[in-house]
């Protein structure tokens, strides 16, 4: 692989930031090729809207770029919508549109045409609308690749979070933390550290499930009866695992200095430090899956859509984190 | 009440930092009079130990001061140890005596001896051990004043977040999320918001129980049967609550800068955030007592006891925070 890769960007919902994120980002020169898979006529049309002069260059299979593109240029592989797109005004004819693009950038991925992805947020609510099931780009990327099992990661500057469950109501989480799912969303992590962020031997802190960790048994059993067992199973295998520790006193500089990343057993358990720390400057990572994915950490911001008003920190994040990811993994 | 106010400071497990964090305050002055609910003789050893020249004021009942300590100097109100204290050294022969100390802090706030108390960290499991059922300094305060509920609120400059539910096991926290329980709790943060931090009418944020605050009822039911509907009904009460909010959004400035106060749900969803924002100067405030009581927020360190190696930051803003609350309450 050359020192320059290529990568495809899924501006995601044409509606809302997306467009307006990749366009922003192509005022300044990229290290690396990046492609938006996407509307051309979208872009040109919101490129309008924000008042940005951008010239897209299009390619495709066949004609794909070498290089990087110059300042105020975008590489866009034109894939055509349904329905013209309005800033802010969701149409469920364009459902079929934003999963054409993750299906090029994913099916790219795996081609060998990308040496990653980078997606910027769709709407589940408008593409389920429009008769297609459809829980989110994890679940529509682990499928099209034929992964069993995934692992969700946010990173920030000196911080990354991994969750054991990610998307679940709190009443369920704790019957969800078994050895086995323990077991091996801790092994992808460890794995996926070491592969894809090209560290030797990553050092992982593992929050417990229960307040003050269970506080030896008298705040819950799961520690004693779930965590500590498998935790000591993978230190068998060579993973270097701390904890589990009390979620409230484990994010502190003491704890993170010396760690790679940070387990975490559920969604609330680790993500409010994760993107208080990395305000605007957060990254989603896709762990397990045989591609490079990363995403930014916010949603649609349909209001915001046109304005010019929105921070292109995250998507700044997510591209280096791609990049960074994929240069390890080459 | 004049100007200058009196104080208990109860230095709590004798074998802890707690006698070593009340001399090092003492090397400066206090705006107000604070006394020291302790062993003299402890506060001695611990004094030479460190190398600390503290001059110990002996006042009690009948002798009360009047003025604060001069620097250098500190107050204390006798209270014999059972057994020498040896830093570091648990020994449950001096479980009376920690009791002894909250009592006497306790009542002496309830008679109007003192504005208010602030405690160092006492260790459960030595006085569980020597045969005396405690649970900590809160339930132990609120079963002293005859409380039915007290809240659990930890603070630090420029946030601060109380909890519905505390020490249980993640497992228990759904079901404990009543209608009842949650009202009780948010009446009692408004109340003490107002009478006892001076805050008009105070802003609340809510958090979800659920990952995403349920999602619209994808991700748990819990808001749209409990959260909302108690909500609802606290606001024609004259109740300033937003939410129920995604936890994971909700602590950034946007949201941070518009309230007085986060009510999260659970252990591990409010504080990991509070504790990493304040390290180290940090503050628990029990909410709903008829007194004034704020404690440091760390443990009891044994390993550090007598070596004066420890930061009195979170004690400070112990300190800060019961002299705001007894001034507004006053």
């Amino acid at each position: 692989m050359s020192a320059v890769r290529r990568f495809a960007l899924t501006p995601g919902e044409p509606a809302g930031i997306g467009p307006d994120l990749c366009l922003l980002l192509a005022r300044a020169a990229q290290p690396h090729a990046l492609v938006a898979v996407a509307s051309r006529a979208l872009l040109a049309a919101r490129a309008a809207q924000l008042g940005l002069d951008i010239t897209l260059l299009e390619v495709g299979p066949g004609h794909w770029p070498q290089v990087p593109a110059p300042a105020g240029s975008l590489y866009v592989w034109d894939t055509p919508l349904a329905a013209p797109a309005v800033a802010g005004q969701l149409d469920p004819r364009n459902a079929g549109y934003v999963l054409e693009t993750l299906l090029r950038a994913g099916n790219g991925c795996l081609d060998g045409s990308f040496a990653g992805m980078i997606t910027a947020p769709v709407h589940k609510g408008v593409i389920n609308e429009a008769g297609i099931p459809f829980s989110g780009h994890t679940e529509f990327l682990a499928e099209l690749t034929a992964t069993a099992q995934v692992v969700m990661m946010l990173a920030t500057h000196g911080l990354r979070v991994a969750l054991v469950t990610t998307h679940l109501p709190l009443r369920a989480v704790a019957d969800a933390i078994t050895p086995e799912r323990l077991a091996r969303v801790t092994r992808i992590l460890d794995a996926d550290l070491r592969n894809k962020f090209g560290i030797a031997r990553p050092r992982i802190l593992v929050c417990g499930l229960n307040p003050h960790a269970g506080e030896g048994g008298h705040l819950g059993r799961e520690e004693i009866e779930v965590i500590e067992p498998t935790l000591a199973q993978l230190r068998t295998e060579g993973l270097d695992l701390v904890g589990p520790l009390p979620a409230d006193t484990l994010f502190t500089p003491k704890h993170l200095e010396h760690c790679d990343a940070v387990l975490a057993m559920y969604h609330d358990q680790g993500l409010p430090v994760l993107k208080y720390k990395g305000f605007g400057a957060a990254v989603n990572v896709t762990l397990g899956l045989p591609i490079v994915r990363t995403s930014v950490d916010h949603g649609t911001a349909l209001d915001l859509a046109g304005s010019g008003r929105i921070d292109t920190g995250s998507l700044q994040v997510a591209l280096e984190t791609a990049y960074q990811m994929s240069a390890s993994h080459a």
